[in-house]
């Protein structure tokens, strides 16, 4: 074991506390309220990166919540590693779900529980902490760039503009993120599939303000049933997107790596416990890892009209709204499905009511070459600490810089991953597992060294 | 013009401050946070009763809010009327959609906006006032029985026993309601027929947690999604309702009827002015007066699930949530629709999810006799206050009470409201015009006068 993982092992508790004081910091990107959370939680990063010994830290404004930055030099003839990661997190309501508050981090069978815990400050921190132990080590065996940003919950709507104006002082052979999950905790894998996303507000408008549903109910066209009836004619029942064109662009799943994906051991009992649904629920013809991972889906991610409190209110609503969200994947593209959308919504709305689509995120679909030099050295990092070599598989979730990294900068990803599948992202009680922060921390090292030693071809 | 009504005519605008008290009152009944103002409110109308000079005033406690009741004696030879009204309230919200806070009573192009302005502490006042009034004038020109609820808002799930217990001290030739609505400012119109009631919270459960739309959309049932496709069948896009068996009961309407219904100045403007909708919209075959009044309707009163704050959260709700109520006619029954409610979102709940239908509120629809003489008299205090008379229409709201006062205690009811049809009962900005609770208030003397003269067939 090399020098930087020995140092990273000594120090691993006072590590842990560090991560929960970070995770302390309310940073809820989407909530205007907590601006000033945001901008703390980036200058407390901030200040950990300098004292791990990281140069050049920076807290870059943006027109939305600021990019941390910084930078460790190993040599010109060394390859260079972009790491990414995102100090925001999703709001933490509804808040009576958690069983403890989301921002008083607390330990519970071995694993932090917090908002962001394992996304992704947890994973972000593997990282710095990395850097840290290899410059206790005598310095990092690449060279570094930092790269990390506040505003991945809310679709990153600066980053591309900070890539691109930073573009020179970014060059690297490729870049890392780690904001994904392993299988298990005994089998590591690597992510080299994201879905993208298209985010949908629908806002159906019926009368001008809300009525009595006596005087009015029966005449009068009502938003809420409107709404419903649009949402219900958007996809079946057994989950197929009924949007004209939607699957259009959707690249077909050759035999090969429908093959492969169906060798990924996908632990079927832990999904299921994790809904806590009966599952076998999605698309017709594909197995779960597919319609997961590599087939687009429709999700209402939130309804709100009329009366929501307590006992019967008589009121029929002036209006009713809909999150609606896509998960896409190569080579759908959000503007498209956006346009379609909102074909469909107009198509679907009746006279009387008028409905409204606002685009609220977008990210495009992302694939990865498997055979990358990077890939193979992340492979061998995950063997050295964990003990078994990594499967490759696809994920559902969306990580727009993946896309933003290729385009821009020409730069190849590696997502590796060490959340865990029932860690709970976005939900009540978001979790990280410790040993998975301080194996990360030392598999992260691992990678670091894999490539100084193997190489990887300057792009 | 009598004596008591010239009292009224003096003393109106101490009568107009007096209402503007008890309207700053919040007495929400379907708030626990605001079961203190409703005893408050209750407290304030029993001293203003006892000052007007109704005898025995009392606040009677029920297991929820308090029964405010009084009473007062012209002579065992003259009829006795029993006035009901209810100082409870409809919760105000959105409050961003009030133009004035809902308890602070602001005065506005001739109204008084409140919430509970015209529903119903400013009918209920009329009431409260002409007695002041006729004590002024040297006593009532009849027996009168005062009872003022404080859940009519929910249900008014305590009345029926209260009634029964109080049976004795009630016994009347008739009751009289002022809590509707007239045609408009020139055109009084009498109410003889409402609409019943069945309201209910849908809860679809999927998942046992809020889950990433990412990690589980595609393989994982979305009760959001199931609880749009439940609604969406439980009507169509006219307005018919699908349950089965729901119009089993339904009275077919008469040609005399229909007719006469037809012949009703139904202000078709006014009704869309206030809709603020295109209008036009309801089940085929009937008329506009007919859909609101004489059919059956069903609404989608509330709906919210998963994320509905600002901007994108991409969680997969565990559960979603509806209120759904239908206003029923004669004779349809609630308790039976809501078994044809459970039995219809059964068979629409797929496998992997849950739904659960709670009833939280039932109301039988009534209709009463146009030719009782008490209709007659409260016809001439209409054409004597308003110089018009009344016609005879059916309203679309629902008053549990009205069919309670016939089942329990045998007396016929007098539905003279003094509302207009722009009032906006139950949404933000309610209203009740000033003159018509001055002219509502003489209404009211003129009736109790016309009883007294004409008397009426002992129950």
């Amino acid at each position: 074991m090399s020098t930087a993982r020995d140092h990273a092992q000594r120090d691993r508790d006072a590590a842990l506390a560090r991560l929960m004081r970070f995770l302390a910091i309310p940073s809820v990107s989407a909530v205007r309220a907590h601006a000033g959370d945001v901008q703390g939680a980036a200058e407390w990063l901030a200040a950990r990166m300098a004292e791990a010994g990281i140069d050049g830290v920076r807290v870059d404004p943006t027109p939305g919540h600021p990019v941390v930055t910084g930078r460790l030099d190993a040599g010109p003839e060394r390859p260079t590693v972009l790491v990414y990661g995102h100090y925001d997190v999703q709001p933490p309501e509804p808040l009576e779900a958690w069983n403890s508050p989301p921002f008083v981090p607390t330990l519970l069978d071995g694993a932090i529980v917090a908002r962001g815990a394992a996304d992704d400050k947890g994973q972000l921190m593997a990282h710095v902490e990395a850097a840290a132990a290899c410059m206790l080590a005598g310095g990092p065996p690449v060279n570094l760039r930092y790269v990390f940003e506040g505003e991945e919950e809310v679709g990153s709507p600066n980053l591309a503009e900070w890539l691109r104006d930073h573009a020179d002082e970014l060059a690297a052979d490729v870049a890392v993120i780690s904001d994904t999950a392993m299988l298990s905790a005994s089998q590591p894998s690597i992510v080299y599939g994201l879905r993208g996303l298209a985010y949908f507000e629908i806002e159906v408008v019926g009368p001008n303000h809300d009525l009595h549903s006596g005087a009015f109910g029966g005449a009068t066209l009502n938003p809420a049933g409107v709404l419903c009836r649009i949402l219900s004619a958007l996809q079946d029942a057994e989950g197929r997107v009924l949007i004209p064109g939607f699957y259009d662009r959707v690249r077909p799943l050759g035999d090969d790596e429908r093959d492969e994906l169906a060798r990924v051991p996908f632990d079927v009992g832990a999904f299921r416990t994790a809904t806590g649904a009966a599952g076998g629920w999605g698309e017709p013809g594909y197995s779960l890892v597919e319609r997961l991972g590599a087939r687009p889906s429709l999700d209402i991610n939130g309804l709100i009209s009329g009366w929501t409190g307590e006992g019967a209110k008589t009121v029929l609503p002036a209006r009713a709204l809909a999150k609606v969200s896509m998960r896409l994947v190569p080579d759908q593209d959000p503007e498209d499905i956006a346009e379609r959308v909102r074909e469909a919504v107009a198509g679907l709305t009746p006279q009387g009511a008028s409905a409204t689509v606002r685009a609220l995120h977008g990210a495009r679909p992302a694939v990865c070459d498997r055979s990358h030099p990077a890939m193979q050295a992340a492979a061998r990092a995950y063997a050295d600490v964990f003990g078994t070599l990594p499967v490759f598989t696809r994920e559902g979730g969306s990580i727009p810089v993946v896309t933003l990294l290729d385009e821009l900068l020409g730069i190849p990803t590696v997502l590796m991953g060490f959340g865990l599948p029932d860690d709970g992202l976005h939900g009540p009680n978001e979790k990280f597992a410790v040993a998975q922060f301080w194996r990360g921390t030392e598999t992260v090292i691992a990678f670091l060294e894999q490539l100084a030693s193997a190489g990887v071809e300057r792009s």
